[in-house]
């Protein structure tokens, strides 16, 4: 009996799963790197065989993709990415590309959202509530910054002008993402009780995000000084990340209770410290900052790849039906993404700009997720099928954008390097 | 509705909760350092503080003692740190002061069952089963490897010959401490059955560690070379830190297996590591491990180390009768442990060496825990008073192993600096 309970100490499992998916995420980025990919898309891939695997194996193959462990760390390491992401960039380098990430952003929202009503109007049967085809819109709308930015870091690209308006519209759309779910998930709740759209959710949302984003760009970079100088004043050793990251999650958190995803507040973290803010924490601890981040990442960011692969049911790929009507709404989603990087302008390589916007990823399952549980007429918003469809779609996107970001910026890399600098 | 949805993330509470928590053990640790004691001692009392605060402001602040994500990443946390302390040292070295390490443990837990047994004929009521006082002077055996590590790390004296000493005779003492748990519990449950003493239990127990203790240091240091050659075969980067902690955590979920702490195996595999197996993953990746997993272990072991003080009861503490039996129990266990130093022999600091044994930490709450759940005759095998007096006891001595350790490392440590290494 005490055997048994010492023996059964739960974090034994977690333990070994962990080993197993960082060799998972290992082995696939391997293959992918082979292949010319980038490691990201690998890792994703090997998150999809695991959910094959569950699948084909229900009960003997651990299921990572519900273990509540697991995702906490892999939010973790999309958190401490974003953060890291936003350590490379300053405020105003940000600003500079500000215009050119709004066209993108505002482009990369109209476009796909209009796309996806023209697929959802040519695949559904008539009759289907407008909601539907809305929400199809505003699943096609979502950017996921995380893998992006990770192809980016992949090819040392983070920096240059493309990635940051890259990340600079992925933050707006996140803004915009917001607006247009309260937008439809209005449109239902009107149309079921038959009254007005709720202008006045909308107006709030809108004011709470861009008060949040407001405050942490301009108070933020006041108040951040005063705070690393004060831990300056401590005695004690190994303050300089623990520190750091409580701000980042801080952030991470105020954001979230204006309504946006947590990792916008820890990029915003990122964004607004600034190297002459902790050199000398760095000196003292004989570290960057982001050479004590890089090693987290590292570790936990693998973990969200490969989850973000696992989570998708891979009996939902194989339908024929759906598969044809994800396979159109993916290459409208494709196309809508990479045409709105036309909006960087003149001075980009708009085609790298468009294929880093186009891979959905956690923002499009979490749209998804949202609209499962919406109803209309006391029925779900969406249909098994239609819901497969719209999952088949973002994993397409998810999947084709790291491949066509890291193909582009390899092939526009060497011929004209003078470009990559805005 | 959809608001709440998203503004709802579970995932921002945990955030907000990481940050306070970083900013109660620096707060804790600075406290510590500047009245001249280890930084780690500040953040136990953090956590106790916190606990203290959880039972006066129920509902209102978060009780992180039971906490599951704050566990994982805790748990977490000391596993990375025993990986680290591993990393530090060889087989060799360790085999250098085996024989030191082993007098060390076996005193140490001899030494402190005997006084054990004595306070317990002294507080005890006539008639309590023997088992209790057994149990008693179990629980006064544990050694807490992880936060004696932590003084260690903070003075820089984990390559001593003191620090290898300890570290190795708590590595022991947890092999030690698992014999005298189970043949403590299988005494309980023969007394209650009227049966003999579960020898092959016993005997299956200690061949079980033993076997994994041994094919870790022989098989594990043969095949770990080829392991890393394969990995450096890959071309895709990132690979060093995830397959060094993946094989970590592989053998802490094994050494878990065969009845060992999860931490056992983790120092296994760091012992197993060395720097020659991964000199050409270092050099592509141009950091080395142990830099790489030195920002694991700043940001999760001060986790580790809050949740040890907030798992406390502080009411437990305050009552004058199980607080006399506590103390009494507390002052026999350093003294037990602090003699045990003399084991180490000449020269080394023995006394170093006996402060390092000192604090029990978590290993003696998971006896507590596992006593709390026995039965005897029917009746649970500790009474509450009981239970509250090894918990006041295992808390002074957790408090006072790091105060004591530091001081006097600081004391020996420049008046005959040539007797620091054996």
């Amino acid at each position: 009996m005490i055997q048994a309970l010492l023996v059964a100490d739960p974090l034994a499992g977690t333990l070994a799963l962990l080993a197993l998916m960082w060799i998972a995420a290992k082995v696939g980025g391997e293959i992918a790197v082979r292949m010319k990919m980038p490691a990201v898309a690998g890792e994703l891939i090997a998150g999809l065989a695991w959910a094959a695997a569950v699948k084909a194996w229900p009960g003997s193959v651990p299921d990572i993709g519900s273990n509540a462990s697991m995702d906490l760390l892999g939010n973790l390491g999309v958190i401490v990415l974003m953060f890291a992401v936003g350590l490379e960039s300053t405020v105003p380098q940000m600003l500079k590309v500000g215009l050119a990430s709004l066209r993108v952003a505002v482009l990369g929202v109209a476009l796909p959202m209009g796309l996806g009503l023209l697929g959802a109007a040519l695949f559904l049967p008539k009759g289907t509530p407008l909601a539907v085809d809305l929400f199809i819109g505003a699943c096609l709308c979502a950017t996921s910054i995380g893998i992006s930015s990770q192809v980016l870091k992949e090819v040392g690209q983070l920096d240059s002008a493309e990635g940051r308006v890259i990340v600079g519209a992925a933050v707006m759309d996140d803004v915009l993402g917001l607006l247009v779910l309260v937008a439809v998930s209005g449109i239902a709740a009107a149309a079921t009780a038959g009254t007005g759209l709720p202008l006045g959710a909308l107006a709030k949302t809108l004011t709470l995000a861009l008060l949040f984003l407001g405050l942490a760009l301009t108070l933020g970079r006041f108040a951040t000084p005063h705070l690393f100088k004060l831990a300056d004043r401590f005695r004690s050793e190994q303050l300089l990340l623990p520190l750091a990251l409580g701000f980042a999650f801080f952030l991470a958190w105020l954001g979230n209770r204006a309504g946006l995803a947590t990792i916008v507040g820890a990029y915003a973290a990122g964004l607004i410290l600034e190297p002459a803010h902790i050199e000398s924490l760095e000196r003292r601890e004989r570290h960057s900052l982001e050479d004590l981040v890089h090693p987290l990442v590292m570790v936990l960011a693998p973990l969200f790849f490969v989850l973000v692969g696992a989570k998708v049911d891979p009996a939902a790929l194989l339908k024929p039906s759906t598969l044809l009507f994800g396979v159109v709404l993916a290459a409208l989603g494709v196309v809508g993404k990479w045409v709105a990087g036309l909006g960087a302008g003149k001075g980009f390589r708009w085609t790298a700009v468009g294929w880093g916007m186009v891979p959905r990823g956690e923002v499009g399952f979490i749209f998804v997720g949202v609209g499962d549980a919406l109803m209309i007429h006391g029925k779900p918003l969406l249909s098994p099928e239609v819901s497969a469809a719209i999952v088949t779609a973002l994993l397409l996107t998810t999947l084709l954008g790291p491949v066509g970001l890291g193909w582009d910026l390899r092939r526009t890399a060497t011929p004209n390097p003078s470009l990559s600098r805005g």
